[in-house]
């Protein structure tokens, strides 16, 4: 009988351990647990405590006994794998109630292991009893029993990544002030800064004081006080750290596995570790970016779920590839959603990957339907091929559906052309004739086939300054909110009659609301001998970073 | 100077219209609609009258004069185009506020004329004057007229399609009692079956009184009472007669253009008819199902739109292929969704096509975050590649979003392998780590790879008749809300230890809630030596069938 042991019992090793017995009803399967709980909510943990998810037993998908009994499988809770002995395929584990210390063989070996959240050794972290992490459930109930029994008026967050952001949220809901620290010049690190914007904007709207490119000096008064790089001082109740997590790796490189430049175990394309009789997955590993091919690390529960999946089969003897992790990522942010697919900008300059972006702002569904709102959808591709390299949008309803779409494209290698092509579901509840996913490929086929160019929301300014003619083609009322200085306006349907006001000596930007009327005032320019370059996004994409009080 | 001439100002006219102009600023582009307004939101129409939109405005898209002026068209609404004359390249048009006929010369023309509600010679039905069918503003005002002064208290809506229950839904919300009668034995043509028997439930909760596999005989009493084929009587205050459209064939047929079987004209894959200057689209064409090779009629907005793009990219030159329509469609339906893409099982069956068929029943987001509701979700497949021929979904919520994505998966050619792999955006108020279209990956890579046999809810009766073994794994609890005839009760996790009370001689079916469980016994069964086949979708697929009140 083969014997196949499991470091770690949530998402990938839980998973990899019910997929197991499915191919395998024979083994001898033991899962391995630190911690109390296996196969616990990790993703719910931030709306139990805000009270979102009201039964802190909905947290539990399965119960060691459950589990043990539905899978025969041989669960050990409240016990750590300490070492592994890969000569002799065996693990030192320790029974952490008993203390008890005993070996366990194996004939494979899997590590799913996790990531923990980064606690850096700042001054005064350590003296304060009011400074936390969030992973699993004793750090749930200790947040949350904080929470109920001080009755905190004032939390700062550290961090503005997925987890950072809806601890804000869930906090602001327990009736907290939050002020977020957050050291980039953006939250929301897999967005571009510019789609960060409409973030930073609710985030204000809902209450919460927005601190940038500032980071924690020091904390003082047992964490009372925080003492930013700054200078600035902030008193608080209680202090959030959410600056990411590392890679559980330790097992893994004491027992000389090989190990990433970012800490992330390395594995395969099987998800192998060097060692073959060791797999490993999850949080803990490095994997490829299906868009650029190099090392990343991104630690998301779809992921760790699918690997598992993978490694069992593998485990079994399918030898089934794992592809490549392209990092759909999503979150509610308090009534808006935050989505993203594939490679960012500043990924792709980073790796000197040469790209095009478009951005639309379509209604989630059919305008003359009640309760449409725009959704900000950022496509970025191959100005040459069409080849989708990621997406990003930012809105109220209709995001999550339009980044999987997005996503999926990705995966059937469609092009920007494809999207103008895909068929999606139609009424005016859900969507409009065009959907924003077509709309965002007319665009970006617009740029490749037509030649229609483009410039960005961050260049425009400097191009007036250098004495360039921007041309705002939308109705003078319109531009009582607001309008680009230094910019003309000739509305769209005057511009046919206007085109002897207009240069023919220079280049000629025009802008609108969304980039639409612009792109057909660009037509119109192109089609009469004009060069003509159109803002991308319009006035909206510009004004969020520009005028975002 | 170039003249283009369009036939037809709304969906696919007005976006040829608008698509041409943006390619070619100098050509002239006159646009004849027989009707007062263009570029209106048909698909708005019920939900103008349910008073969902309240602000009929709304319901222009464009106005005649706007879009002329933003597009330099010269639209000549309230004029019908009578004659085409393909050898001199004229048409005859008649302005039907003068009375006046005159020719009007084309390089190219384009037919977008729609199609028209099938109005059938049935008795009484010309001496009514409360049946209405629905296409346009005029029908529109006549009905919402008629329901605003008479306050009808009973409707009948004759077929149970996308346009009659959206009509049953929008009555309803102004008050007054509903009978949809429907001649097939389900609403909803695109749906097999047992998806449609959710639909069914659903109206029946919401008071509609559904009347199926019957149909109008003869209207009396000036339309006041319906007998039906059964000899049934109606009493009601309005009909709807939403029985389907046929093509406005009459000028392309008149012009010796080629029509197809069902009515709709024939075009390449460019588009064009017969004559090389003269193209058509919408809903007035035949088109290929994207999934079989067929000819079909699919008059949906979205392949209208996007045909009159391909049309305008075509008479400029652009030489874009159509290919084909998937016929993805959805409909609001009071809670429900429904939504559907690619072939269902009647249309591969009539097809001659072999497919194999999962169905799975996922929460559209977490279950322990609030507000999660089951999709009843199907997917159709070929059971040796995995290619994936169609899939239908029905639900509160999410629904749009998965057929989406697999709409999309279609177009990618991913398989249902694939479909395990794709990588959806998931936090807990959006989705799960593993996704619905994930799972019914799974379930259909299951049967491919690993020889999961699986049973459907319209076999096991009879097979229970012939002496079959039902094992329902369920606790017996869940047993009391419902549970198939004959079958026997060994929870799940009782079966490994009760194997000795199980037959080895015969071939084992398993049934549970959704099928999850049941497939988890069919492992357990199979590698214990057993021929072990799983009820596909479980008792809820069954008992919507079956036990539906
Ligand atoms: C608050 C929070 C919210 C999140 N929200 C989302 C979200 O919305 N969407 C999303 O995609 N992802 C989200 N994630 C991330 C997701 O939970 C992880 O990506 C996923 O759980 C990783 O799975 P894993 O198996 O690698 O690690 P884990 O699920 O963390 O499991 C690892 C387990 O291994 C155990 N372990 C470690 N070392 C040992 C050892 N030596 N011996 C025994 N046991 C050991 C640990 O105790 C731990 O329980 C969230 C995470 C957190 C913390
Ligand atoms: C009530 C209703 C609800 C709908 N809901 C949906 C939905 O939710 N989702 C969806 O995808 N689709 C829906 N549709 C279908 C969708 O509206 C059509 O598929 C689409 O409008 C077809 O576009 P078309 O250009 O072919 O025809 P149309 O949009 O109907 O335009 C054809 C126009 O041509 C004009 N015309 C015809 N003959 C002549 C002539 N000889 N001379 C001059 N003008 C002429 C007609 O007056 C008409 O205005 C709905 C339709 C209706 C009626
Ligand atoms: C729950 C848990 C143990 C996984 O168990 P699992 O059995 O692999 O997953 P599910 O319960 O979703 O079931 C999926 C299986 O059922 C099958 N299935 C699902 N619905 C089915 C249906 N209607 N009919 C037949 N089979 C079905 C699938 O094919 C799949 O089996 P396969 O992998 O052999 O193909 C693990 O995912 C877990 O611990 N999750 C919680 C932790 C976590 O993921 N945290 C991060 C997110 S909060
Ligand atoms: C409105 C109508 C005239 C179409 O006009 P249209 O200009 O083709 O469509 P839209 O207004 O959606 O604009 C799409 C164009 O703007 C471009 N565009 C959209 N957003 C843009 C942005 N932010 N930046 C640049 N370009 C943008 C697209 O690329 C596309 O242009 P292209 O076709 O040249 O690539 C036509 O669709 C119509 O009459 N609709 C109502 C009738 C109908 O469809 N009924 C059925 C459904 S209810």
């Amino acid at each position: 009988m083969k014997k196949i042991i499991i470091v770690g019992g949530v998402a990938g090793g839980a998973t990899a351990a019910a997929r197991l017995r499915r191919l395998d009803e024979k083994s001898h399967i033991v899962l391995f647990e630190r911690g109390e709980h296996v196969s616990f909510a990790n993703c719910g943990l931030p709306y139990y405590i805000g009270e979102t998810i009201k039964d802190r037993n909905k947290l539990f998908v399965q119960t060691v006994e459950g589990m043990s009994r539905k899978f025969n499988l041989d669960i050990r809770n409240l016990t750590e794998v300490r070492k592994i002995d890969r000569e002799n395929k065996t693990v030192e584990v320790k029974n952490l109630q008993t203390g008890e210390t005993y070996e366990e063989s194996y004939d494979a070996l899997i590590l799913s292991p996790g990531a923990k959240p980064i606690f850096p050794p700042i001054a005064g972290i350590n003296e304060a009893d009011n400074i936390f992490t969030l992973r699993n459930i004793p750090d749930t109930d200790k947040i949350k029993t904080y929470v109920d029994e001080t009755k905190p008026k004032k939390a700062v967050v550290i961090g503005g990544g997925f987890i950072g952001l809806e601890m804000a949220e869930n906090l602001v809901d327990r009736g907290i002030h939050v002020t977020l620290v957050e050291m980039a010049k953006q939250v929301m690190a897999p967005l571009d800064v510019e789609m960060a914007a409409i973030v930073h904007r609710h985030l204000k709207e809902k209450g919460v004081h927005l601190i940038l490119e500032d980071g924690v000096k020091a904390f003082e008064d047992n964490g009372m006080k925080i003492v930013l790089n700054s200078g600035k001082e902030l008193t608080t109740d209680m202090t959030m750290l959410s600056i990411g997590v590392k890679p559980e790796n330790s097992l893994a490189a004491d027992a000389g596995l090989d190990i990433g430049e970012r800490g992330g175990i390395k594995v395969n394309e099987y998800l192998q570790t060097n060692d073959p009789a060791i797999f490993a997955l999850g949080d803990a590993i490095e994997v490829t970016d299906y868009i650029n091919g190099q090392p990343a690390m991104i630690p998301l529960a779809g992921p760790a779920n699918r690997q598992g999946r993978i490694v069992a089969n593998n485990v079994y003897g399918k030898n089934q590839v794992y592809k490549g992790t392209l990092g759909t990522g999503i979150a509610k942010v308090f009534d808006l959603t935050v989505a993203t697919t594939g490679n960012n900008e500043k990924v792709l300059s980073q790796k000197g990957m040469a790209y095009q972006v478009a951005h639309v702002h379509p209604a989630s569904h059919a305008g003359y339907y009640p309760g449409a709102s725009p959704i900000a959808l950022k496509l970025i591709f191959d100005g040459k091929s069409g080849e989708i390299y990621g997406a990003q949008a930012v809105g109220v309803d209709g995001v999550d559906k339009r980044m999987d779409v997005i996503a999926t494209a990705i995966k059937g290698k469609l092009t920007v052309h494809d999207l103008t092509e895909i068929e999606l579901s139609y009424a005016p509840p859900f969507s409009s004739a065009k959907d924003p996913v077509n709309m965002a490929g007319y665009v970006a086929s617009n740029m490749i086939d037509d030649g229609i160019e483009t410039v960005q929301w961050h260049e425009i300014d400097q191009i007036i300054a250098d004495g360039g003619i921007l041309i705002d083609v939308r109705e003078p009322v319109e531009r009582e909110a607001g309008f680009i200085a230094g910019s003309i306006n000739i509305p769209l349907g005057e511009i046919r009659d206007r085109l002897d006001e207009i240069p023919k000596d220079q280049t000629i930007y025009v802008t609108c609301q969304v980039g639409l009327r612009g792109y057909l005032a660009t037509r119109i320019l192109t089609a009469n001998g004009y060069q003509a370059k159109n803002l991308d996004g319009g006035w909206k994409t510009y004004s969020t970073v520009f005028h975002s009080n």
